[in-house]
Formats: C-alpha cells, sequence, structure tokens
C-alpha cells in the first residue's frame, strides 16, 4: 500500500521532505501540498511532485479524503492548529519541531491524542535516527554499565544578529534535550545555567557560550556547552559515563588525510549535513507506521517534555547560576516506555 | 513511473535485493521472479512480493511484457547467458559478480552491448557505492596530487575449505581489481604477486596471505595484501599516496569505548555489514537509469577488464615474484571515461 | 658543578627521586639522607647512594655544610618545617605535594621567602613538566584563541576505604587546580561542586563521581569530572575551548592493536605510569636552577594559590550546589608572572 | 663511577652528543675532543666541555689515558679506522652510522672484535631506542602472533639535488634495514624494488618514490616505501600483521585540535625531531655498559648486516624488479641473539 501524503508548509524543509516521499523512499506518494505562499506549493508541485494537488489551507489539506497522512512542515505557531486537525480527522502526522510553541499548546496535544486512544503524532526530533546515535544508545544500553554522566558540546560557526539567548535553548538544545531523554531512557528534574565570559564574536542580545548542567531523575548529570559563534565548524559532541565505562559519539565520517604537515579530517560547518541522513531514516519510520494508521518515533509527549523542560532552561539562563526545578504531570500509558 | 523489475536467482543476494526494491528504495517494483529452485522464488513472492509471477526460467522472464528491467543473481555460470538475453531484449540488466566466468564470455556481452548502441548493463561492483570510496575519490581527485601509490589489504576473518588460492583472486581481489580503476581513472599494466610464509591457520590448497603488485598505466603501483586468514575481522583498509600528500579509507561508523584499561572500537567481522549501505545506493543509482531505458555505474567493459585482470593474477600466483603483462583491446566509444 | 642534595623522607617519592638523582639526571649528587624511620634511609645509602650520610633528622641534614639543595619528600605535616628551614639556610628545596597541609602554613613559607627576597622553593606540581601538558599550553598560548572553557576528567580505577569525598579535592583535584592555573595563566574567583548519583562502587565515606566547576579571574569556566572508582583505567582528560577553536590534551603512547574484532589502544591504570616521564624533567629543573642558588618551576605562591582553592572546594562540596567565592591577598612581586 | 669520553668528530652530531653526555645523562663526562678541523673541537670545549681536551687526531685521543671510551662521530670513511683503534686499545666504542663504508670493513671491525673476545662496539641504530619501536616490539613478540608482514614507509619531505637513488638505501632506508631485523628477531633473505612513476619534485639522479620488499629467513615479508620527496612531512609508519592481529607504530605525540573546519595534529617535518629522544636513551645505554667496560645495543654484527643488506639493496635496484639474494656468513657467537 502506498501512504498519501500531505505537505503543509512547503518552505525548505518541506520542499525536502516531499522529495524524500517522492524520489528517495518507499512506500509513499505526494498526494497534496500546502503553504500560505501558494506559489511555494505549485513549485513543489511541479519540480516534485506533478501527481499532487495544491490545496487553499492546511485544514482543507487535512480533510482532503486524497491524504492518508499529514507533514507538519509550516511555521511553528501554526503546528498546534494543523496537529490537532489531524488527531480530530484521525490520520497520522509527522511534525517538525516545536510540536507546539508553549508547553500548554503541546500538552493539549497530548490530551488529545490520549483521548483518540491510539498514537498518531510523531515529532520531528530527527537525532534518534541517527546512525551515530542509535550505535551509542547500544552501546550505553549494553556495555558500559549504567549511565551517571554525559558531556556534552552543541557547537555552531556562527549565528544571526536574530539570534538571541533564549534561542539557544529553543532552536539548539531542544535537539539535546529531547535526544538525552532518549539516550538515557529518564526524565529532568533540574536546570542550571553557567555563562563563561561571552566569545568576542557574539552581539549584544546573546551571551555565548553557555554551559546546561541537567540532572536526570535517576540523578544522572548531563553538562551541555552550548556555543554558537565557535567558528570553526559545526560540531556535536557526547560522552556517557557510566559504572563501567565510557562511550564517545563517533565523529561523522570523513577522509583522514596527510597535508601540508598536518594529519586532518575535515569538519562540518552546515548542521544539514550532520543529520541529512537521519531525516531518511526518520521519515521512512513515518510511512511505515503511516501504512498501518498509527505513529512511531518520537511522542507528542516527547514534544510536550521537550518544551516544559526548555522553559525550565530559560528560567536557568534568568536565575544565572541556581538550578530551576522541572516539574509534569504523570505519564500517560498511551506513552508507556519500552 | 515505476520500473518493474524481474529478478533472476532468488538466493540470498536476489531475495535481498527483492527487499531492497520493494521496501526501501523509491521507483521500482518487482512483477516477475524466476530460480532453478522454484520454491525459493515462490517464497521471495510470498515474503516480499505479491504481486509477482513466478516464472519457469530466466529467459522467459526477460522476454515478458510486464517486465522492464532485470536483476541477475543466479549462479555465476548463467550470468552470460542472461545478460546477453537482457541486451538482445533492449532491456537495462543489473548483474551481479561476475559478469561472466570468463574474460571471453565478458567480451562478448561488451561486443553485445556495443552493438546494440546504449548502455543497459550495470555490474555490481558495489564499492563505487560506498560513501567511504565515494568520498576516498573525491579526495584523490582534488587534494592530494596525482596519485603515485596505492596501498591497500582485504582481510576476512576465515574462508572455508574449498576456498582455494585462485579464490583470492577471484572471489577477493576482484573489488579491488574494479574500485582502484574507478579510484584512480587508470588500467593495468601488469601483475605480480609475492607470497609470504603462509598462516597457520589456512588450509593445504590455500597460500595465505599474498601480496598482488599492481602496476596501471600511468605508473602508479598498487599493492594489496590479501589475508582471508587474518582472523581479528573484516577489515579492507586502502592508502592513496600522492604527488602532495596522502589520502585514506574510513574505517567504518563504531563508538568507541573506554572498558577494561582499554580504549576501543569494533571492528567488523563479516564483509556483509560493511557494505549494505552501499547495495541500496548501487540499487538506486540502477533504478534511476533503468526509468530511461539505460544504465549507469560499473560498465560491461568494467567487467571485461575485471576479467582480464583476474586472469593475469591468477598467472602472476603461478609465475611466483614474476611480472606478467596485462593486455586488452581498444576501449569502445560507448566506454568513454568520464 | 655537582649539586649536593640532601633528601628528607626516603618512603616511595623520597627513594625514587634520589634514584633520579644519581642514575638519570645530570648534574647532582646524593649526598645526604634522613628519615624519621632511619632503616629507610639506610636502605636508599645500600642501594642507590653510597656516598651519602644518614642524618638523625631533617634539621641536621638542612644546615649540613655538605647539603647545597634539599629535597622534601616526607609526611605532608613536616613539610612546612623542613621548608621554612630550607629558606631560613637559604638553600634551594624542592617540595612535594602538599607545600603545607593548611593555606595558612603555605602562607608562612610564602612570607619567608619573599623575605628572604629570592626564590628557593619550587613544589612538585610535576604536570607542568609533562610532554602533553607542555605541548597542550603552546597551542592554548598560540592557536585557538583566547581561552573560554575547559571540560577536564581525573578518573581513577579504585581507591582504598579510607579515601573520602574531601580527599577527592586535596590529593587528586589538586594536580588540575595548579594545572589550569598555568595552563592558562589565570587564578579562580569561585568554586561549585555538582554531586551526581554516587557510583555503585563507591563506599560510604566517598561520594563519587563529582564534578567541580572553577570560574577564572577573566572569566573562564572550568569543569572537571573527579571519578575515582570509574574502573575502566586511570584517565586523564582535558578539552579547552577558546575563541577560534579547540585544544585536547593527547592520550598517553600506546601501540594500537587489531585483534578480536576490536581496534584497540591500552589505557593506563596506575597513575604512575602516566607522570612518571615529567618527574625526570621536573628534577632536572631543580638540578639546573639549584647550581645558581635559586628555584624555578612552580613557586610558593603557586602551592599557597593551591591551598586556598583546595579549601574553597571543600566548602563547595559542603554546600553542594552552591558557589563559593574564592579570595587571596595580591600576588606578591617575587612571583611575578611570565 | 664516571665514565671519561672522547668525541672524534665534532660536527652536528658529535657536539649534540657532547651536550647530552655533560647536560642531560648521568655517569659520563666529556675529557677529550677532536676534529680535522680544530675550531670546531675547541667550540666544543668553549660551549659544553670546558674541561675537556682537544687533541690532534683521533687516534692520540683514543690512546690518551683519560679517556675510557670513544664516540666516533667524524665523517663516514673514518670510522673503520677508529673503531678498529678502539678495539685495540680495549675501550668500548660507540660509532654513528654506518659502522663502515663498505661491507668488507665492517667485516673487519666484526672480526677484530670477535678476537678481542667482548663486546666493545655500539652502532648509532637509534630507532631501537625509540619510546614507540619499543612498545611496537612488545607488542609484536607477545600480542599478535608471529609475524607474516611488514607493511612500512619512510617519508622526507624533501631532499638536495646531491641525494641520488642509491642513497635512499645507504642513508635512508638503512634504518628500517636495521631496526626490521630487530623488531622481528630475523635475518634477510633476497630484496627486490619496485619503482612507480617518479614523483613530479624529483631530480635527474634521483627516481623517487621506491618500494622495497625485503624478504625474512622466516618468511616475512617487508614492504617499505621510500619517498623523499613527499612533500606534506616527516613520517615514519610501520605496520606489523600476525598469524592474529595487526600491531601499528603509533604517531609522535602531537595536539589535537580544532581549527578552520579541520579536525587536526601536526606532522613532523624535520627527522632530527622524531628520534632526538631516542639518542638520549641511546647513549644512556652507551654509558651504562661503558661503566662495565663493554657495550650494549646494536652491535658491529647489526653494522655489518645492514651493510650487507644495503649493497643488496643497491643491486635490486640496478635489477628493477628482480629479487637479489641476500647472503653472509654464520653469525659468531659473541653475537649470539637474546
Amino acid at each position: 500500500m502506498t501512504v498519501r501524503i500531505g505537505v503543509i508548509g512547503t518552505g525548505a524543509i518541506g520542499r525536502d521532505h516531499a522529495r524524500r516521499i517522492n524520489q528517495v523512499l518507499s512506500g509513499g506518494s505526494i498526494t497534496a501540498l500546502s503553504d500560505v505562499n501558494r506559489a511555494s506549493a505549485e513549485a513543489v508541485r511541479a519540480d516534485i511532485a506533478p501527481d499532487a494537488t495544491v490545496f487553499d489551507n492546511g485544514q482543507d489539506l487535512i480533510a482532503s479524503p486524497d491524504v492518508d497522512a499529514i507533514l507538519v512542515c509550516s511555521w511553528g505557531a501554526t503546528h498546534e492548529e494543523y496537529v490537532l486537525a489531524a488527531i480530530a480527522a484521525g490520520k497520522p502526522c509527522f511534525c517538525e519541531k516545536p510540536l507546539a510553541t508553549t508547553a500548554e499548546g503541546a500538552k493539549r496535544i497530548v490530551d488529545a491524542e490520549v483521548a483518540h486512544g491510539t498514537r498518531l503524532v510523531q515529532v520531528g526530533f530527527m537525532r534518534r535516527y541517527d546512525e551515530g546515535y542509535v550505535a551509542l544508545k547500544k552501546v550505553v544500553d549494553g556495555q558500559i554499565g549504567a549511565p551517571i554522566m554525559v558531556h556534552a558540546a552543541h557547537r555552531n560557526p556562527t549565528v544571526p544578529e536574530a539570534y538571541t539567548t533564549p534561542m539557544a535553548i529553543h532552536d539548539t538544545l531542544i535537539h539535546e534535550i529531547d535526544v538525552f531523554r532518549w539516550l538515557l531512557d529518564d526524565d529532568y528534574v533540574s536546570a542550571r545555567v553557567t555563562f563563561p565570559r561571552s566569545c568576542a564574536r557574539t552581539h549584544a542580545k546573546l551571551r555565548d557560550p553557555q554551559i546546561v548542567t541537567l540532572v536526570t531523575a535517576k540523578g544522572t548529570v548531563i553538562d551541555t556547552e552550548i556555543f554558537v559563534n565557535c567558528h570553526y565548524g559545526y560540531d556535536i559532541q557526547c560522552e556517557v559515563v557510566g559504572e563501567d565505562g565510557v562511550a564517545r559519539l563517533p565523529e561523522p565520517m570523513s577522509i583522514q588525510t596527510r597535508l601540508n604537515a598536518t594529519l586532518q579530517n575535515p569538519i562540518l560547518t552546515d548542521w544539514k549535513d550532520r543529520f541529512v541522513a537521519s531525516y531518511d531514516v526518520e521519515l521512512q519510520d513515518f510511512l511505515k507506521a503511516a501504512a498501518q494508521g498509527t505513529a512511531s518515533g518520537p511522542t507528542s509527549w516527547d514534544g510536550y517534555m521537550a518544551a516544559v523542560t526548555s522553559d525550565a532552561c530559560v528560567a536557568a539562563q534568568e536565575a544565572e547560576g541556581d538550578a530551576i526545578a522541572i516539574t509534569y504531570p504523570d505519564r500517560p500509558a498511551l506513552y508507556a516506555q519500552g
């Protein structure tokens, strides 16, 4: 069976996902498109999905009998509305980050999905599908004893002037917030932020770098350096220290050369290159579950927990140096852990 | 357009390719199957390709109007016959190694394809699609100056008793023979084989390890260690030395741990794990070209050149220590290099 | 000129230093020995320094006209007394860690040396002489821009029952406390300690691991993991993040093998193996300066600053999670930086 | 006891060794110097060894009652004469490479030392004292099973116009020739040289690179790439393949940085930096044995075997591609292997 996919929001990521569905992955076909900028959707139809219908708006697209499942790739502020509509229609829905722009909004989605009774929503936390993290999780689960500490870094060469201190949480750390919950099978109980002196390359509205310390329910301490003006490259580091040993996220594959008196491997500079392969795996997983009328991968609950934790991290930035407690309701049975 | 694929030979690799076409890749669908053991083809239909027809023989499958393109995955001795039939039918054809069991047979395929006038055949040299080799080629082509030497190793943990000294060429070195022609954009002019003392783990009919030295038309010297009882793992090494520097094939991605007083990365032990991802890329390339009624990737000429070189290497084994000249006709225009 | 050396305290480290002076290094000779256990000193005379005189006590040894310079290797509580006596005698003095068991005691030594007017004391912080740290400092000073963060780890496979939580500072972190001041050419202004859940292998009187966060006057944040029951090996890690890039302390030299499906390098398990070479360099530096009647390397002031910082770190352990300010008087001109 | 050392030849290496003896190592003192250029010896006396006597010639120096042991660091053509004189005088003698400029000359030294009856000569093959090779030998002897193959490279960034094809053997490969005999505890039975096309940076009298294949008595095959215009750095590589696994010579210690989108370690460019530490260990070993009136380390026999093998390698260059047999008399009992 081919899953008929409607894409809401055909900007960079929506267009790229449409290409994936139609040209790379197995089992899906783009049958519907919509965008606030209709010309954008028309262009995707012309270039990638000639058989698709362009809809005036996301709600009509969701309602269409030619759409089995939905990709929500529109502006963040519209995610909640479309995901709720997809749940109401009983259709599987892949939603790019964030699930909603507030914890309350994410909670409304959780409540709606719980009321529906089966999973319909997958949130676009693609790191869980990255080959390196998947291999790391296997080692963490089986070879190094129970985790006690995680040392991580999220480094970006540069950011635009519009990027502010809280965005280091909402746009950047958000990936670590989700992936470490998954990696450790654990939840957060507190957050603390430490600010070294800011680097010379940052600007007035951004304190950079910063170190976020998250403590989990099991007592694991995770310190993550966020440094978005690190200059030298896009670099994601993660070391897990367990009772018996240490495991480390691998560097991306690259060719080692000996040139100009230097043994060298290139470092990526664009985040898109780092996780591009995981988008394929992520969406293939969505297609597979959607063919069964359900969803797998990161849940609405994960999206909600990411929102709750992000809010606490921003509060911790403001409370510079003080720990902020992280609280959340009980996990619904629908999202019971494996 | 979905390319309708017929698979001849549904043993391990044929079955796996059928799964790829139907469950992983985009743009193809298995519509026909055949195998000397009909039950094998029936099983693939049942498990993977319910819409496929099982044919009594490969010739009927090739002739079927429901088949746009063919995968030849049968016993090596039958490859030539099926590939020639596919060419006669004007249908794109992916042929697993070897293209034919003799250089003469491979030459007949080359001649038939040249007579046909456009490319129809892709040979299953999957290493050209391996992420590591692809990245290495890019660096060799652009960063280290013209290549002068290649140091390589092809190590296998163990081989069965049936594996003999010439098989180290035909079944093992065959991959290096092809991939180095592609990597260096060059052809071979001589082969020499040096035998160290054989290892304790080998058996009477296999001298192991051996070192094959190939010299190219441009004067590059390639030494490849073949060691199929190396015991410790499946390990493919390749270092290219150029005018300006050195580049090295990367190790497969793995997780580094610190455990038991050892900093360690696992080494693969099964060759299938090493190149599994490249099979996907290889067949996707085939599907893409087949949709246009042609073929890309490794050519019949490449298959023929591999056969010619293999024969010279086996002669060099017998002439222990002496160099054997490698000769071949001019390259047909159909196979002109990029 | 050969510097005539008297060794006070001939236990493990004193005996080893005597061997260095007489058998490895250039320019020194052991002429005097003393130990509370006279038999220990006699044994060193018999085995290593046949020309040495055994003294009844350290004070007599210091006063001897046959002694040009002193090594203080006795029990920590006696260091202050002997170092003060050496200063009073105007003789160069190498003192093993700690310079004194209290910050006040260390300050008395600083004051005595300042009153003397020239340097006479070198404190045994051998990491400053480690080839890896020396190379790291060169890179930190010249290649990665001004430092902003340091991520470090000090891991030990196991500790005895007698090792308590504060000893993780006084006996373990003390090395990082000194070496980071030197590496960064900076001083500390606050300390904070975070405790993850303790590991299963620790005992009642030791919370292990712990993470100590030191902030420097220049705003650099240093987080050091101390994990003395890490089980897998003795492992010293240090990564410095600067404005332009990152530099990392090298792993100790070891042989990489491919064995048993594992690419592996041994990890040390005994701290003595890690820094053994730096003891030679350290004492050679002492001999060279002592021949000129003075001292170089880590100063009394460095010893005092280490004591002040250690006290703050222990207070930070007790104030779990709260930052403790670190204060100290102005640096005397005698100890002016580079 | 302090060994009184006379140095014959006070050029770069002789001067450096004099510095080592007087300023770094334990147990020796420079008491005599000579050089064909007397001013050179006077300068070393002035700068490094004020207590030394400058002799008119090496023979007088050897005869002096103030000289216990001799360092022969003069021009290669004079080595044989001075070493024979030292043996005649019954004094331990350290001789820089080559022991003699012909195999016959080296054999005369062997015969003289055998006639003397105890060891007096150490040849300056410093690689045997390199920390990396020492660690490699330990692993080769104990962990990877019996060696079967060695893959090695000796790369130099550039050489002067005066450096010719045979010098790649006599001045460059000579180190591998010795160190692999020691590493494998084996002797050579044949040599073959393969020439790839020469690199663009070489000159008329030098074919570069070249690959020398040595076969040992035990059947181990060693291929060594010599590439003295490799441009990118001074790089010594060595991989030993044994019955059970593979071991590799470590890279020299260096600091890994992340800078400018590159993960990088510096590569040395000057051979002196690569083995500087091993000179200290080598000469300390000489001093220790000389204090006992004998010699240890590389023997006259090793120097002779290096000469015999070098001659065969040069013959193999001339016989391009053909194997040249290597023959030598039985090993005298004085040089029996450990």
